[in-house]
């Protein structure tokens, strides 16, 4: 696989929140800035060098308000400077478009999430099959198109989201345009209801499937997490956990807080001789400014 | 892979129209009942055992009215009574899910396409990037449930379209509720702008994570739409082509009509020492009625 | 993947000495029985559920004679009679087919390998690409065939060892005569110098060639052992780790022994939130009498 | 995949003959020199751009008797001076490594076969899994290294073949040596009774694991072959067909002859809008002299 990282450094990234997900799936879940502060100076502590923040309001609900999402952004560097501090623009139900990428324009994070494709963003009863709460998450090519532009214009470098090979081939089509500059970094995810599961050959495909020379991290929703982190780091990857994603060890019981779900990827990573990425270093991998 | 076909017989399905296929692109592309009725019958004389239809206004727009959809399936019946009526369930642009789903409760063709996520279904200029039409095509997961409801309380067999591997992951997501009757028949679709483009690998991907014993068969838009179909025939599974997803010659002439491409699906099947199904042989493979 | 494990059990396996490991690559490569005895001992206690073993002279060649085999054998036994004790069927250079095969049917252990192509099994200098010593290992259908009925008649469950896609085919082919029971043991080898390194995709392909309901397991020579035995057990499938195959920790430093080659193959299950299988938990899953 | 092919062009070659193939399995296979000259002739006017030879003694059997082997070759180059003239380096049963190598250096051909891995080389009863003759084929990495080295030296390119995964590493291994010319053409085979059978995600493996701008051609043996060459040419790569590896039409009729083969590659090229290629643009494509 010609995208392998050969290098021994790992970047591990720990998304903090996630819109959907409260204290009542995990009381480590942070709300207000201060919590996320915390947890993120833990998670840095543990081995991550990057935080994707879902800034939240204190009853937990994802917003898109730019004075909190910048108090959250500017809480977790003045506890932890070191930290890479990437921006959801995706932030939660109900945002528009606009507002989705103003905030990022506004705060100018050093790295933020770009999405790809519209798809359902469900909440599904897996055994059942019963649907739970239903959700369209639309990311128009315009959007593809206007989000990415900006967020290259002002310095932010984009996490390109991929949750199915559709939206691989749309970042390819639209970038056909110019848009996107090198290295690009992607992030397959996994096990969102409307989006691929994790299998192994998908994993594989998308690997081949991204341009020369790119970066890939993964996450995975629920238990596709470990498997997908493994995956990613045995071929050359990156790994993304955290309670956005995922509130669990691997065993079942709850994780006390993001830096445990960290240091799952920091064993995962010494089982296969590397180690964490500093910051700085994660910065020189991703193309960021050091 | 446990999945393929074993039989030499090939399903060739001739999709005759389109929604967004006029003739101004080629045509052949069929507008009135009577030219619908007309190019079917070619297709079946050329070896199609199924059409698959978008009916049309007599300007040529795709159109949910019951009326003209149903004078379109019978005039095809009326000339070729042997073929398998297969419906869009998707019509056209701005047609509501109602109206998307009255007109198969209505007409009850012998099948129907289900589609399975809601996705960018936009036109692009695929040298430049540029976006020439931004569209979001929705199929949420009520949807999937209540048409995949509908269609098997009223005989009518799914064609599930899989436009990615999320489109999969939603279909055997639904179904926990036990929604389809088996066999399943997949379409996998490659190359509409907002999914995924055509790669071998991924490919036999989906062969191997479509359920034990459901059928494949495959479109591809443009030039995807040659290699797709061979793949399809080489690993056991059924090949549709047709003016929908494309209306050119390998060679990039125009084609004379439907009859043609599926006269190159044909030769297709011949070199892999294949015959095309008839009718009956079709529906004895996907579970229909004979 | 209709092939994986979906219990939470995984079978670890510690291949103690191998043909070409000597005390000069780690002082903890067993000679002697009770060297075995010992390190088997360890390893049962770490997780193993099962040893291979290539029994060895007082100076470490690899012997095929019996006496010596069975001595081995049964002091691995004695000391922890809960063991699975596979032996080898390849002994070691200039043994012949009847010398390969007796031992087995002399000592008739619960398990042996079974080796299924013919393939050069060399020693490289893998930077230069020198020759160090070149080796042809020969296993002919004949070999195969008559090997594979004798374990059967014998109650030898054998593991039957894929160094290429090519083995596997070999076994489909004989196994027309009806030879194998059920269910098949397979363990994946990658990196041998003549047979096939490691790679995701073609671990993929294995899994998805092998018959329905089939076990496997894996093996990586030198730095490929730990990415093999992380994908194998994501995959559903189970892990052979042991100085046989690589005598380092993740980082490139010396193990101290058998033990803590398992001991990453517990923390490899334990990050997936599988534990290791009992010997007994081991005989039920692969088919042999508890 | 970046090794596809993207030009036009589709190299087609005719395996005329072969080790073990007899005019009793077809009549149309050629032994004396004139009959070889007869069938490359028809081929090339069929659309073959190279014809790879086994020279074969008036009664059928392969030979490795170098005056034979040159009067085969010259007649075929008298007769079409066009066509691209590949011997094998296999030869037949019983020729010693020394033997094999020695026609090639004496002869210099344009190209030459370079086989990469030992195998099982045996005929096999493929419904009852009887063994009809046992055979080892031999090829060291001492031959591999020494064949390579001496036909780069003599100015004939080597085409490697790859009957497993295996073989394809042996030959990235001894490379390391820096023995190859660039660009390296690959021909997978498919079907041998010791090598791998074909799957589709076996031949994307292979793809996606030879050097970046290698060529790649395949040829399956039997009812393989044509599976085998639609997947080449739909993944960017080329044809191989001949009564060497297959002597039956798509539908198990006997061919009239190789050219007949060459037919049904040219149709498969058609089919995907691709035109073979004339000898001078195969050996642009291949880096042989032009």
């Amino acid at each position: 696989m010609s995208n392998a990282n050969k290098s021994k450094k790992v970047i591990i990234t720990a998304a903090l929140s996630g819109a959907a997900t409260f204290k009542t799936n995990n009381p480590a879940v942070p709300y207000s800035p201060s919590e996320f502060a915390e947890e993120a100076a833990k998670a840095y502590k543990a081995g991550a060098a990057m935080v994707h923040v879902h800034a939240k309001t204190d009853d937990g609900w994802a917003t898109h308000e730019i004075d909190r999402i910048r108090e959250t952004h500017d809480a977790i560097k003045d506890k932890t400077p070191e930290l890479i501090v990437n921006l959801s623009s995706a932030v939660g139900l109900g945002a528009t478009a606009e507002q989705r990428l103003e905030q990022i324009v506004a705060i100018k994070p050093e790295m933020a999430s770009l999405n790809t494709n519209t798809m359902n963003f469900s909440m599904m009863d897996r055994k059942t099959g019963q649907i739970l709460f239903d959700n369209v998450f639309e990311n128009t090519f315009t959007m593809l198109q206007d989000f990415g532009k900006a967020m290259e214009e002002n310095g932010v470098k984009p996490e390109i989201e991929i949750y199915d090979l559709g939206g691989l081939d749309n970042v390819l089509l639209i970038d056909k345009q110019k848009i996107f500059s090198k290295p690009y970094n992607f992030n397959f995810v996994w096990g969102v209801a409307g989006g691929q599961i994790f299998r192994p050959e998908v994993f594989t495909a998308l690997v081949n499937a991204i341009p020369e020379g790119a970066n890939f991290t993964t996450c995975g929703v629920g238990t596709d997490e470990y498997k997908a982190i493994m995956m990613s780091c045995l071929s050359g990857g990156h790994m993304r956990v955290g309670l956005e994603d995922n509130v669990k060890r691997p065993n079942g019981e709850l994780v006390d807080g993001n830096f445990e779900l960290v240091e799952y990827a920091v064993k995962t990573a010494e089982l296969l001789g590397k180690e964490p990425a500093t910051p700085d270093e994660a910065r020189e991998i991703m193309g960021l400014k050091v």
